[in-house]
């Protein structure tokens, strides 16, 4: 019934996570109304994710280049080490804005039953960071699921007896919440991991 | 801190209606995982969605032709007309399916307040048509709020004392609905459009 152009774009959408076919209509028939520049930018950009966007050969964020901006950024603080789960989370970090030391991105979380082995995540190059960068503090800041808790500790264990100081981001009631709405498992760990006022 | 691609796309995803900073950033970081078809047909119909897309030069539905496939439809009945507000609502009739007439799209309702009068929507080229196709019925199906009303009222008062029936598609209360949430104006239309059961 639409126009071919309009049911390819309407097609294209649908590829997107959390795209059903209503958004993809109202997005399609939306790419109508895009100005010339943008429609411009948006075809170059498309083309180039697939052709210039590779991921660094140090930490293996998103990067047009072989190294990424912060493993290329000499201020950085080369002796934290902070170990997320994929590229995008570290720039929650950056936006945070308080973290100057440098990533690792393992690029998904040991998990057997969804066959991913300790062999299919970036972590064999994390062990051999730590050593030959002489990494002083690994941050684990992989989220607190059974696949995140099995990854740290699969690392923690790998890291045993080496000189290096090995921390996690800490779990708890995040700020601004309501008492009300917090999950018994959280409060678990709020409690058990409480602190003195200083 | 994304690098230049990523950082484009996301300001193209910004550009469509009721997609934020999030959503935009998780569209483009999602591209990275389409397939080189994918983008293929996605950059050529963005690209053909400014040049292939036009209106059709009847009743102003989307075409990539002079005339629309519905236009063109000789098997369909030229002497019902159903007004629509956007070329968009046209699909929802075919949905349905059961209405085999043709179509006029307004582009618009008239809204004073908003700056929209009746010569800013396609009105004369529907009055034109009208006299010209020798429609026997108009079907106004735009939507029941002030500036569909007035559209409609304007409609009919130019209308008025031509041999052609108007008609407007039946408002009440949506089949399925709970009782309980049915706004008080849409049960005293309910109410008043009541009809015998036979």
């Amino acid at each position: 019934m639409y126009p071919k152009t309009i049911l390819h774009l309407i097609e294209c959408f649908k590829k997107f996570p959390g795209i059903g076919e209503k958004t993809a209509e109202r997005l399609a028939l939306s790419c109508l109304e895009l100005d010339d520049e943008t429609i411009e930018t948006f075809t170059a950009s498309l083309k180039n994710s697939k052709t210039k966007i590779k991921k660094c050969q140090k930490c293996g964020n998103l990067s047009e280049d072989d190294l990424c901006d912060i493993c290329k950024d000499e201020s950085r603080n080369k002796e934290i080490l902070c170990v997320v789960e994929e590229s995008k989370n570290i720039i929650l970090f950056e936006k945070v804005g308080t973290f100057n030391g440098i990533y690792h991105v393992l690029g998904g979380l040991i998990s057997p039953l969804d066959g991913v082995n300790p062999e299919d995540i970036n972590i064999s190059s994390l062990i051999k960071r730590i050593e030959e960068e002489k990494i002083k503090e690994v941050i684990l800041a992989v989220k607190p699921t059974v696949e995140g808790e099995t990854t740290a500790l699969y690392i923690r264990k790998l890291l045993e007896g080496k000189d290096v100081i090995i921390s996690k981001i800490a779990h708890g009631i995040p700020m601004g919440a309501d008492m009300d709405y917090i999950d018994s498992l959280t409060l678990e760990i709020a409690l058990s991991e409480r602190s003195p006022i200083s």
